[in-house]
């Protein structure tokens, strides 16, 4: 597209107003959100993958950078090694943990890669040079931030379909690499399940089984 | 709360459904949260920041961890400081271009440090003991991930009330933290201006300005 700076005003006149019914239908999205780790076997309709990867595309990204680089795993293989990978890690984790936590993390499924129909792992290019550095001179992390901005919009378009995401951190980028033979240099973000949830509820699943509870909004902010 | 996963079907028959209608409007949203640098000058209406902060404090979170904090910074010497410091790293940055793209660098406008109304920025607290450390044994670096997501909320929130939000990072975070005074350990995330925008587009000002053009999703997505 060509540069149209100095047509500022051409798209005002179109800009959409959002009103009072899509704000609070959007905080219900929000509520509803969840890190799904249940899922359903069955399979996505056709064709939704990409357009919700579209929407998560349209994601802010330092410098216009769009570093996110998605790939489909479908090969039972590596699934499976990606599955055996985590089950190992986890054990590791658990051992972290002692007496009556250490009873309730064991009793937590933390990932529903056993069943997820779709799984996605997103990494980000490190070498790409679209945005030409900009905006990450003294904070180049922002690179991989905006990684994750893409998956937030990924995971509430997936939810406003009805699909749910979990995000599985505990696996070790090394291993997640070589077990889906992507370039050295990318850095893994999040393996991530998608697909219909067996259950829903705006509450953690994390809350609901005692692991956690969430503290009021008011000591996480400040003012100066 | 108490535990109640010896329910898991309490919810179901109340769980929202979000229908075509609302799924177009949330890619519009997409389609129209931009990353703002020109700001309005007047005020957001009373109440309406801390409305927009519990939709981020609705955010995912590692092992629902929620380790964000916002500091809301009013005082006039310290934004008047964290500008200063903005204009000697973006003069830094300047320097790393040479020739045409310099002259383009210099051109744009990074940040709305002089004018947005309400000025949040976002910092990651490393020794939260909420969540017990779940799920970052390999990734430690999934505590400061939670807070983009978070902000990623606050950016769609704030855009669906018709509120512009433009992240500054070209900023030294040792510096930030002092001008702001705030506890040595938190990692600073963002500077975050909002206000009302000047002007509204589809398009990123950086494609806009000719920076940086978008290139097509096929390139992104990938297939094991």
């Amino acid at each position: 597209m060509a540069p149209t700076g100095q047509r500022p005003g051409r798209y005002r006149t179109h800009s959409p107003h959002f009103d009072a019914a899509f704000r609070r239908r959007l905080e219900t999205l929000f509520r509803w959100r969840r890190d799904v780790r249940r899922f359903r076997a069955d399979p996505l309709p056709s064709g939704l993958v990409e357009r919700l990867l579209a929407q998560a595309d349209a994601a802010p990204s330092v410098g216009n950078s769009q570093p996110w680089r998605f790939v489909v795993v479908e090969d039972e293989g590596r699934r499976r090694a990606a599955r055996a990978h985590f089950a190992a890690v986890n054990e590791r984790a658990l051992a972290g943990y002692r007496g009556e936590r250490a009873r309730l993390y064991a009793s937590l499924k933390l990932e529903g890669m056993d069943r997820a129909p779709v799984q996605l792992v997103a990494f980000c290019d490190p070498d790409t040079d679209q945005g030409h550095g900009l905006g990450r001179l003294t904070m180049p992390q922002t690179l991989e931030w905006s990684v994750v901005l893409a998956i937030a919009q990924l995971w509430l378009a997936a939810r406003a379909h009805g699909v749910g995401l979990g995000w599985v951190s505990l696996l070790e980028p090394a291993v997640v690499a070589e077990i889906l033979a992507v370039p050295q240099r990318w850095r893994f973000i999040g393996w991530l399940c998608l697909g219909y949830p067996e259950e829903e509820s705006p509450e953690p699943e994390l809350e609901r089984l005692g692991w956690q509870r969430r503290t009021p909004l008011g000591e996480r902010i400040f003012h100066r």
